[in-house]
């Protein structure tokens, strides 16, 4: 099956039909396993090849591949060819046995579980320019220092040894003082569950709301960890696009279980969810009996004015969750974020976190607790916020000078997005990007049907030689 | 439905049906709820009154509940009736319209994930006697503060912002050594996967490597993380009984996916599993293409003579999994673990660790990297265990001077079991006990099936006046 010819006898692909191409090409290939036409353990052509062989981008193959792994019915794996599962006939053993020697393999649901996305569109971690990793050397590493040696000599008591595995109580304490004085949101302590960052926190969320097959909405171009802790939890995923004043409302799924939604910063495209969408979400979440998570990630760095309150300060009757971290404003190395749980859900939360493990370390709490109750980390934030404003200013104004670049300039949040049609490759790009070693992520991969070009970049490693490098790079093409 | 009268025409329970009583009730109950005769929403008696109603003992009710429980036909409460979930007519939404202001609910996923098998046999923690604990008056909490200082000044660099959510590299190395010296397990550092503790490890790997519905043995009594996190998996839970050798591998199902063991310390009966039966549950497992996860949670604390190595040493292709974490020899609170991957699944287990969110802090596990390396943990682990092991004989000295108790000198591990016959009341003993302010838990509660009663009398808060207060206690009893 390794010549892509045979695809063309396969999907029939044509604008006649209702879906989106990467529905016809997941449709036909879907219905060609059933038939036996294409059989387990079968490889299918490479996105390259199946785009070159169907006459269709790249990006809509990809795609159609993702729809195809979100089901099971292939792998995904980097470097490889996407490799046939086939759905089991009735009766037979789901694995089949491959003798002692073999070893072990994923199940089913690990390998959904185990999707990788992130490697599918940007390099490892460390790269200049790599969206979403802070600049470590606005940590204020002397003074968390100093604080967690006194807080780590303290007796903690049992309950903070085993106990308290939804967190420390100073922590959920200073938490809540400041999501009342900066975000407007007014809960008890109680309600708030410490976890290891945002991650943890959709996992948890979505493991505990929903079953599988339910369907989660989710913005289009959006974070990938909501992505991926959706399909990890077996989840159909909805698309929300989204456009100047944030998601589309209009596009919430009467029959959805859960939606994410970045309203503070739209990550990445930076924009701001207008008041009138955030109220029709959250009567739509009412309506549909859905639960609306708002991913509060960088709130705290906001360009365009005051911070504004967050949607769970709306009146939501539980429909909201917030989630939010200490990644951005200080460190993800810290693995702390936390959660507002509904009052009526905290116990069944919190025994669900437990039984999954979900912790994070008790020091690192306390030391939190303590720079949060002190005001050292508002100040912490002012200080990195300026910092990034900066950055972004000095970013939008080399962008500037490329006359046929289209820039967003972002309400907030710690990326760049630079949109571009379907008359440029957002592959080449990159790559010559590389050359430079400068290393954004591609918009397309953000997007759940890759309907978006362009370049996401990171400002946390954007310093003035990187920006002026880049501007150079670009220069050429635009 | 709140007399449990009704119960004697649902449930014809005999000696002459194969299955055991808990089964038989189970089968007879999940019939009437699928014929209708229980409906959505009703409640089941309590457990103590379906036992009088039934003629049989309230564990053998609690052992059947618990099974309706994992299959999300009923919800268990702490301090309220079950409630049946009758499943779905095909095409009829699970989730009836609950109106707007009811605010959102668990899903049946989440039910069965927020399973608190805790709260049921065990005071809150820091009871006294509470096994599980250890004695934080024993962690080096000076060393601690002054390593966590220094390595919290250091620059992490990106791959430890973001990229290693698996785990440092340093603390990866520093277990490799410690497993090849002291566990006997030469492994690659890149085969090592930190996470936040035990549970997490188990949840990570009962997510990766099952699909609902697929079967899961684990000793009984056993540990109750296994239970809850296999049960959070959507596993069906298969029992292997333990003796004086350990857990017997002749109940291994041939069918099996997983399998849980303490091989070192079986939990909490303190036994070792023979030579022998790791053998030939090495053999199972390759036969069966199941994987066997070794909890060696504390093969530190040996009293019977030297370590021995763990299971992870023996040839076995890939079907051994070590699970190991800092919580006993350390402190829980630092919330670190460690998982021994077969080198052909690192990549995914590592995906899927990402995408759940199980991180741990990185400062805690470059400081823990530094003592290991330096010699300094292995120096606590000796004191720790000098301590812990003069509790426990002080404890079995104790525990001798009654004529009528059965008592188990464990090979190693961190509690005592007190073990008695069905003529004594195991519940009434943990009240008589409680009015002495002593807390041990009830051994049948660590059973699939209630079989076995007695006490499992944690030694971490063991002093010298809890352990003449509980041979006071006892006295009369026993």
């Amino acid at each position: 099956m390794s010549s892509p010819v045979w695809l063309t006898s396969v999907c029939h692909l044509s604008d006649t039909r209702a879906e989106p191409l990467p529905s016809q090409i997941y449709k036909d290939l879907t219905q060609a396993i059933r038939d036996g036409r294409i059989a387990d353990g079968d490889r299918l052509p490479s996105s390259r090849s199946a785009a070159l062989a169907l006459g269709v981008s790249r990006t809509t193959v990809t795609a159609a591949y993702e729809l195809l792994a979100t089901e099971g019915i292939v792998t995904v794996r980097q470097g490889a060819a996407p490799r046939v599962i086939a759905p089991d006939p009735p009766g037979v053993d789901p694995r089949p046995d491959q003798g002692p020697d073999q070893g072990p393999t994923l199940s089913k649901r690990g390998i959904t579980l185990s999707t990788d996305l992130r490697r599918q569109i940007m390099p490892a971690s460390g790269g200049a320019l790599v969206p979403g990793e802070p600049d470590e050397t606005l940590f204020p590493s002397e003074d968390w220092a100093r604080v967690l040696r006194r807080v780590s000599r303290r007796r903690l008591g049992t309950s903070a040894l085993y106990d308290a595995t939804y967190g420390v109580k100073a922590l959920r304490q200073a938490l809540r003082d400041r999501l009342a004085a900066d975000r407007g949101v007014h809960v008890e302590a109680d309600q708030i569950v410490i976890v290891p960052g945002s991650q943890a926190a959709l996992a948890l969320l979505s493991h505990s709301l929903t079953d599988p097959g339910d369907i989660a909405a989710l913005e289009t171009p959006g974070w990938l960890g909501a992505r991926t802790a959706f399909l990890g939890a077996g989840l159909r995923l909805a698309p929300l696009p989204v456009d100047a004043s944030g998601a589309d409302p209009a596009h919430f799924p009467p029959d959805a279980r859960l939606a994410y939604l970045t309203p503070s910063n739209q990550y990445p495209l930076g924009t701001r969810l207008s008041l009138s969408r955030r109220l029709d979400f959250i009567a739509r979440a009412k309506a549909a009996g859905a639960i609306l998570i708002e991913d509060d990630y960088d709130s705290d760095f906001h360009w365009s004015g005051r911070t504004i309150p967050a949607l769970a300060a709306q009146e939501h009757g539980g429909h909201v969750i917030l989630v939010g971290s200490a990644s951005k404003a200080l460190l993800p190395a810290l693995r702390i974020g936390w959660i507002v749980v509904p009052s009526g859900l905290v116990g069944c939360i919190r025994a669900a976190q437990r039984n999954l493990g979900i912790m994070a370390n008790v020091h690192a709490q306390l030391a939190l607790a303590e720079l949060m109750s002190s005001g050292r980390y508002r100040a912490q934030i002012r200080r990195i916020a300026r910092s990034y404003h900066h950055r972004v200013r000095s970013l939008l104004d080399a962008l500037a000078t490329l006359p046929e670049a289209r820039v967003h300039a972002p309400d907030g949040g710690v990326q760049v997005t630079l949109q571009f049609g379907p008359d440029r490759d957002e592959a080449e790009l990159v790559s010559h990007l590389a050359r430079y070693d400068l290393h954004p992520a591609r918009l397309s991969g953000y997007c759940l049907n890759g309907e978006r070009q362009g370049l996401v970049i990171g400002i946390g490693s954007a310093t003035p030689d990187r920006i002026e490098r880049l501007r150079k790079a670009l220069a050429d093409r635009f």
